[in-house]
């Protein structure tokens, strides 16, 4: 008899509407090791909580966090508030037994951070931190293949994370703008998925020059009558350079005004034995430059990431070759490997742990850009 | 107090499973103008049928179409079924009063075509032919833009749409390669979705000259002992040049012989201002070369049809600007459309008079590849 | 000692100018068994012809071709006159005992080619036609790599060349557009390129069905007063579908009506082991899918041809890898493999036999498309 | 009656072929102002730089560049050695009147490249940089283009210069890795061709913090017994993280240690109106966001830039729409320029200057480098 695992959500934005969906279609592609129940929806608002719950598919919504964290009924507690509030829950729900699902970047700091994994380690539940483009199909087969050698020693990460969605001046602001509440701008928030990824590929980064800037520095307040205008508190870009500990160099990028970069994510890496790219707008390929190929015959081979069965990770559960699949699918492989992790009772990867990592890097960024200097991750 | 439509969907296999997806998913991101109820799932081996009814979703699952069509309780049949069924089922559902949702090709012949049609009109019920590739976003863009003139007066429609599944000679015989069942091979499977985008974007066709070919003639039977070889009895490929009525000319050419290619549907569109091209591959981008551009500063545009709100069609219902979307929600926007039809009680392209004029090019083609002679269509 | 070559050019235009720079370079990057001298060019107009004279690096300027073909101190005649010249020329000069190249296509019949023909081989002369795209180097390395059994079996050649020069209707008339002159429109000029790689990559055509139009009938005649207009008589654009006689299929379209197409030209060859496939504009590049690769890691592969010495044809002479080569180079390695035939005494491909078995089938084509049946070539 | 200036030429490598060329070419394609005689080639080696005399077309060979620099013969003395020589050399001819075209990077260090530069003021010589890419037609138009406000105030420049040539451990010793002669590695040799873009294209670099790393440092001494091996005193990658006097934010990496990368050139420029982005390895195109057009119809504007005539900087001179240029072409649009200027006694950019003001740059990226503090330029 299969277990069903019940889950309550907070938060019921963009990454709320992206788990719900991840959350109902699980089950229908792939064999989970339990059920799944969309069980509480939570939100301040009561009235907008219950539009979402009805419009994502929810059972019951609540307006008061300790609700869900407190329910002898939920298993699994999704965390997808602004992130000034990840570690309360997050503390909390891990005290109550909860298997924990959390949203990038984990926290506001480090200590956030590590209170957090404290926590999860002390209450033994099974911990994730929500970087799902780990499961793109493609980023899960780029590290497929550079486990298996086939780039051998890295050298290079360089990788861009670019949108152009507050070139606008007239863009109002919204909590993201908020160091308070969001802890940074472009850093935490995109910014953080390259280092990520970067961990996640090529390793721990070791130290950093770092470099921040906020190109408008007041915006409109939404709403307000008489064109008040607020400060924007937080970057709109961060860069670095730096070195991974198994002496790769690093470059990394993150800005939100670069026009027609829409969410753009490049990475590329280049080894000893070949080199990988990827760019999020075209997330089904991978491009792989294999120098063990005749030399009159090499070149970026351009991998279509949608093999059937287990060819290729994740996509083989949804359409035939060549149909492709996005965005929304990686929060779905997310919570596939979350939800049997739950069952097995052993974290996957990121856990809290990575989170804490994460915010290490993006600590040593912000300081290393305030202080002008290198810092040590 | 919105109406809910209950759907009784027949066939459950690659269409089933995406036909479903859709059902499901539709409600959760467009405003629909009733509910949607996955009432009743059916196929014809039992134990099948009510795997997939769990699988994907459905309240009840039978075997025998006739329970579906002649349910009381169900307002819309959805049919999914191998080619050789389709006219049967969808002319008994309209005939019973519902509203009939029919995949491609409509049938297997222009005259059961006709018969279809004559059903739906006199039931007066909503129909529709899920060629869902009309409701990619790039492909309803593209068409918005031919609409408002972007590309003038179109000289050229040049489209191949190759997948490579068959270059494997121990492929095993399918149902699609049995010209009984499936009609035709490439021809009504794929080939049939260019010529619908054909006139779709560009007009109907007036005259063809045709070529079909079969590079393997015996595949081995899939299960038989002893290597037993099946003989194929459809088109591998086909290919025709043509014109359309309105003086543009025709090239299309559709194949599962072409190695790397998963399914590419390459489509080029020429005109007197403009041209326009579009590779499913890569299915939320549309490529717009504007002549009326400064001659320093033309070039073929790649616009990412991933724009919010209303700016692109349906996408802007999913996710932010660049993070796109895949395969499986063309049939969402197919459902979403279709759905409000019903509502209206008005049907909305393509309808099954779509699917008969589709029909009379699949067959103006094979008979020119027959007689080896140009063909009216 | 090293012996030289003196070299009479006829025609001065747009192919004189491309073959003067070939004269020119190749001694300076290839070695070639004799030295070459730009001795004597001609054009019937002495004012112009002595102004390319001195634009390019020739040393005698003529004004009647026969001084050319008779002139004892000439070794090579090198013929780029419009079309209807080219069998008169070619075969006075074979006959004069001169190695030819000439222009393609090689005339405006069959039977001027086959009387060209007989004429090189009565005179033993060294003669080649100058398709020079088979030496451009991806070509050269497709062609490599087919004759290595790369891609092996052949399926499919499909092939677009796309320009978009005469969509303006205000484009005067100029003699490519008088079929007397030229022969044909877009068949002969640029279609008859993608036919000569068909048959170097592919094999011999055995039959085709074709199609040729003319958009626009009518145009200005350059210069004239009162707005005089001039009967367009050669088609705009022309395809054809047939059939090889090894087998695989051949979809081939040339067209001058597509806009954002400059020199577009689409190849597209499919293998029962892989697939080529290039792209003009971008001509230092050729994909190959590599079918015998990993399932997981399989992908066209973006082969930079550029790699150094012999490793990819001809390009080695020039620059390092990466630093690209441009349209004028063909020609030059064209003239190398010309020249050293000529010192060796036997011509190499593509020959004036080449020129005539191309011309069999653009008339095949182009009486396909008058009698609207298929025609063997 | 034309002037003609005779130029002679020190050093005869990669550049010096390079050079060559371009001397050759130049007056074939474009209008000068003068004539040109290749007049005088120098090397060291008297028997090498004959070979290089016949094969490059000069009329004389010298083995003592003050022969060159000496002769009331020459004009134009054109320095294409090692980069430790530069600044002799260029005084020298300055000294003596001559026009002095040098080679990148200036020289050896700010010093020397102020002493260049006053020598060439106080001798009122035209002087000019040898930065070849200023002149590939696309950078030419992107400098047009934000010229003219297309992309507005600029954000960022993000820029790339990666080759793979020193991957293989084995590659000998050469003297660009010997600090003492070549200065740098990476950095001077390609980092400061991207330097020179970001300084034409944006502006002026206000500061930097910078990394240099080389990954082997010990390579085989070429042609030495027994596996001798020499010391690497140079970087294989350099980068920075830096501001723009503008306000611009820069990064810029320059590395050989990216497989598949043979000389790509990835530039981005991201402004408040627009993007541009250019590849080297596809040189004939210019990527333009316009975020003035529909927002339904934006997208990156992929601009091939062969248009004829004036349209696209220099390209119409050379063949029709889409027939594209290469590598060697910018040598020839520089030598256009250089040789125009003599004529009217007035330097155009990149001058000596230029070439001083990049080298300061250079020098603070190596300072950071070093000290690992943010340095001003």
């Amino acid at each position: 008899m299969t277990k069903t695992l019940r889950v309550g959500m907070i938060g019921y934005q963009f990454m709320g509407r992206a788990h719900s969906n991840a959350w109902r279609q699980a089950p229908h592609f792939f064999p989970l090791k339990a059920g799944v129940e969309l069980h509480t929806i939570c939100g301040r608002n009561p009235a907008n909580v219950e539009a979402a719950r009805a419009q994502l598919g929810w059972q019951y919504a609540v307006s008061d966090w300790r609700q869900v964290v407190d329910s002898p009924e939920i298993d699994i507690v999704d965390i997808n508030t602004p992130n000034d509030s990840h570690a309360e829950i997050a503390i909390a729900a891990a005290r109550a037994g909860k298997h924990v699902l959390c949203e990038k970047p984990l926290a506001l700091s480090v200590k956030q951070c590590e209170a957090m994994v404290a926590a999860v380690k002390q209450a033994k539940v099974v911990n994730m931190v929500c970087h799902n483009y780990r499961r793109i199909p493609a980023i899960a087969q780029a590290k497929r293949m550079i486990d298996d050698g086939a780039i051998g020693q890295i050298y290079h990460y360089n990788a861009r994370y670019a949108q152009d969605r507050l070139v606008d001046k007239n863009a109002p602001i919204v909590w993201r703008m908020n160091k308070k509440i969001s802890g940074s701008g472009a850093l935490g928030d995109i910014h953080s998925h390259i280092i990520d990824l970067g961990r996640y590929l090529v390793g721990e980064f070791a130290e950093v020059s770092g470099l921040m800037h906020t190109f408008i520095k007041e915006r409109p307040i939404s709403g307000s009558s008489g064109g008040k205008m607020g400060r924007v508190t937080v970057d709109d870009t961060s860069m670095f350079i730096g070195r991974f500990k198994n002496g790769a160099l690093a470059n990394l990028e993150a800005t939100r005004f670069a026009l027609g970069r829409k969410n753009y994510i490049r990475v590329e890496i280049n080894g000893s034995l070949g080199s990988l790219f990827f760019d999020f707008e075209d997330m089904n390929r991978l491009k792989f430059f294999d120098n063990t190929n005749p030399l009159d015959r090499q070149g970026f081979r351009d991998i279509l990431v949608t093999q059937r069965g287990e060819v290729h990770p994740y996509v083989g559960h949804w359409w035939p070759p060549g149909h492709i699949i996005g965005y929304e699918h990686t929060f779905v492989h997310t919570i596939v490997d979350f939800v049997n992790a739950c069952v097995d009772g052993k974290s996957v990867q990121p856990t809290f742990q990575d989170g804490l990592m994460n915010q290490r890097v993006l600590e040593a960024v912000e300081k290393s850009a305030g202080s002008r200097a290198w810092v040590k991750v």
